[in-house]
């Protein structure tokens, strides 16, 4: 993509409304724009960020098993009313009404609706287990949004639902998203650390959230220091195999999150105790029959009697998670993404637009980078040099590649890592061979 | 995917609410599930096509040379009373009010934010043209939603907004999405005319419906009968080339929808007038200044004068494709996907499930399928033949591989083509070699 053609509104100040770094990084990266409160556009940029998060979640959700569905953002309130959460769920709840005078809602989330569609559908033990999935836009009508994406109102999640015959079956789905969670974010190269948790209006009495440390977080957690040091897993997880033996070494050391605290068992850790800030970016529950036995979703058993089967469901802010991201990865330039999740794989930085020897090499890397099929945002205005450098580390792309008539004169470029600041003069065949190779 | 496990819930029997073939055969494929009047889930199947058919919208959108973001699904009133839309726009409009009373939508069509966004980040002549789209769910509260997905309150459309500087631009960037639109239903196997159309509630002078004929057609058309033979454009288009002589040969037959449809002119065709039912899967528009100058949206010029931008909006109705492809494709056993937008591109049948050869030669093909990058459906379920071979059919994947024990004992398998009905006997090997080669 060429910077001169490209709908990448940048800001030189930071803007005056937001107080945590992720929020000012996007707004000045022309990731983000606010139309109402708590509710964003996402500019070319930070849908390109927002896109590789949710592949990412996608694909590791694909692993375990899951089954990807959509349902829609408008629910019937009927379904809620079956559930009895109608009216629990209170103002964050947005009602509408359509032009038939019927009660309808955006849903914040959406046990009721896939019980609803298993009711339907699955009627016998031989169509469980089921593990199904969908990444759709939610709304909660927060009293204040705030914080940019982290807190607000309509954002994307991914929330998964099981459906198991027995508890023990019901585990083993479970144990499937806490590992594939634990792959997830490894993957964005967080460290999210399972804590033990309140299930709040979701209901059931297993529960984990899984939280990125950050001095920004909402939340207060307190943590074994050792479990910042487990290794991150690695990709050759078999989700048919025995996954207690995983979820077990993350269960026993103490993690929780401020409403499930135990002051006397966490005194016990003298001075491994870690008590920290943290963004909760996933959280899964098991409340076993809550909503089948609400919603009549009964199967026939093998006995052919009538089961209700057990439920978990599982989410990731996936639009909250690019916020996370930014908190967890920025210097004071600006924000240094990860390879995986970044919006561009590398810039060319032409330092002479118009210049025929630095446009001749530029063209010739970013048309052979594309070619090789990665993603490059080709800085080629006509603006000085220092605003080129400010705004292509403001925005954070992790490879920049510098081509300016001095260096051109000698045959070298300078490869630029984002993340260690780290230059070298290098040639343009050997940026190719190293990214395009 | 192996069906045994797969969330695919067909249907053996005729839905009763479903009047037109697509909509009978989405509920009797097990790609939807209707949640309220007009709001559908995508079960798993369903998911798949919408998913590909964006795709090939997205590749030809940014083929084009436009620009992907994303705006939210709820919008403030505000932004539609400065554009006078709000109350103009009626019951059609899902209207909402928030906990703090604030008056909001959820968002039928995206000019008046696309402007807002525009007039915020865009100020000189020099950040002209650019041609923004997004691909988000729309709702539309239809008096009498029907047809399933054709006629749906929440549906997926993709939007283009084009802004320039002049008239001429303008017409520079129309052009482009005329043509953009013909490659993207080309692909997919549709004839879509473009027909002079009325602008309706966008407002404008100039516009384009893309009508795909079919009996079950909302709207009547009217064309020249050569039009319909026109052959459909390659890829090898260059976008920056002047591509009005494509638009002209396009529109210099007589094409109209009924609202358009001048009786005089066409009494002139003669013989040559076709006159017949069309789904609509595409509009576009070009409107000038109405937004840009109700909002205040204005650049400097190269005059250093303020200027308003020329604008024109392109729609594509992403969901409404999906039973628009069926309504093209189908027969009296159910739909028969194009290979560019079928959920998987092959299916192995398995005629004896639990038989140890024809398990090994299905698990064999399977695999090795699966490993070369296509999507397969494994027939693998404890059914009789007939129930596999009607449910194929129905599902409509293209290319069925059948394999009995008969077969095998003889080391041939049966390749079937859903779309020409033909089948041969060959080899596994050959099967390999031609999908996987």
């Amino acid at each position: 993509m060429r910077m001169s053609q490209y709908f990448l509104p940048t800001l030189k100040e930071d803007p005056s409304e937001a107080q945590i770094v992720s929020h000012r990084l996007m707004l000045r990266a022309g990731m983000i724009r606010q139309s109402s409160a708590g509710i964003y556009s996402w500019l070319p940029l930070g849908l390109r960020v927002l896109r590789k998060v949710e592949r990412i979640v996608r694909e590791e959700q694909d692993a375990a098993g899951c089954q990807e569905l959509l349902m829609p953002t408008i629910q019937p309130a009927e379904l809620w009313q079956e559930s009895q959460r109608y009216d629990d769920y209170g103002a964050e709840m947005l009602r509408i009404r359509d032009r038939h005078d019927r009660n309808m809602l955006f849903g914040p989330t959406n046990e009721e609706m896939i019980t609803e569609i298993v009711r339907a559908h699955i009627r016998s033990y031989k169509d469980l287990p089921k593990l199904l999935y969908h990444i759709q836009w939610k709304f909660r009508d927060e009293l204040r949004p705030r914080f940019g994406v982290m807190r607000g109102r309509e954002f994307l999640m991914k929330d998964s639902y099981s459906f198991d015959l027995t508890y023990e079956a019901a585990r083993v789905a479970y144990n499937k998203m806490f590992v594939a969670y634990l792959r997830t974010f490894a993957r964005m190269g967080l460290k999210a650390i399972p804590m033990a948790a309140d299930t709040g209006p979701i209901g059931g009495d297993l529960s984990h959230e899984f939280i990125i440390l950050a001095e920004t977080g909402e939340s207060e957690v307190f943590c074994h220091r050792d479990i910042l040091e487990y290794d991150v897993l690695g990709e050759d997880i078999d989700y048919s195999a025995d996954l207690q033996p995983i979820v077990d070494r993350w269960t026993s050391l103490y993690a929780a999150t401020d409403e499930k605290h135990d002051e006397l068992e966490a005194a016990n850790l003298g001075d491994a105790l870690v008590n920290a800030r943290g963004i909760e970016v996933g959280h899964i529950f098991y409340f076993g029959t809550k909503y089948s036995e609400a919603m009549n979703a009964s199967v026939t058993g093998p006995d052919g009697s009538s089961v209700y089967p057990e439920m978990g469901s599982y989410g990731i802010g996936v639009s909250r998670l690019v916020g996370g991201l930014i908190e967890a990865f920025h210097d004071e330039n600006g924000i240094i993404w990860p390879e995986s999740v970044a919006p561009f794989d590398a810039a060319v930085i032409n330092l002479k637009s118009g210049d025929v020897e630095c446009d001749a090499v530029c063209d010739n890397l970013y048309g052979k980078l594309n070619l090789a099929g990665l993603d490059v945002l080709y800085e080629d205005r006509d603006e000085r040099p220092g605003t080129k450098f400010a705004d292509m580390d403001l925005v954070g792309v992790p490879w920049q590649i510098v081509v300016g008539p001095r260096g051109v004169k000698n045959g070298v470029v300078e490869l630029k890592s984002r993340a260690s600041g780290k230059r070298e003069e290098t040639s343009s065949e050997a940026v190719l061979a190293r990214f395009a190779g």
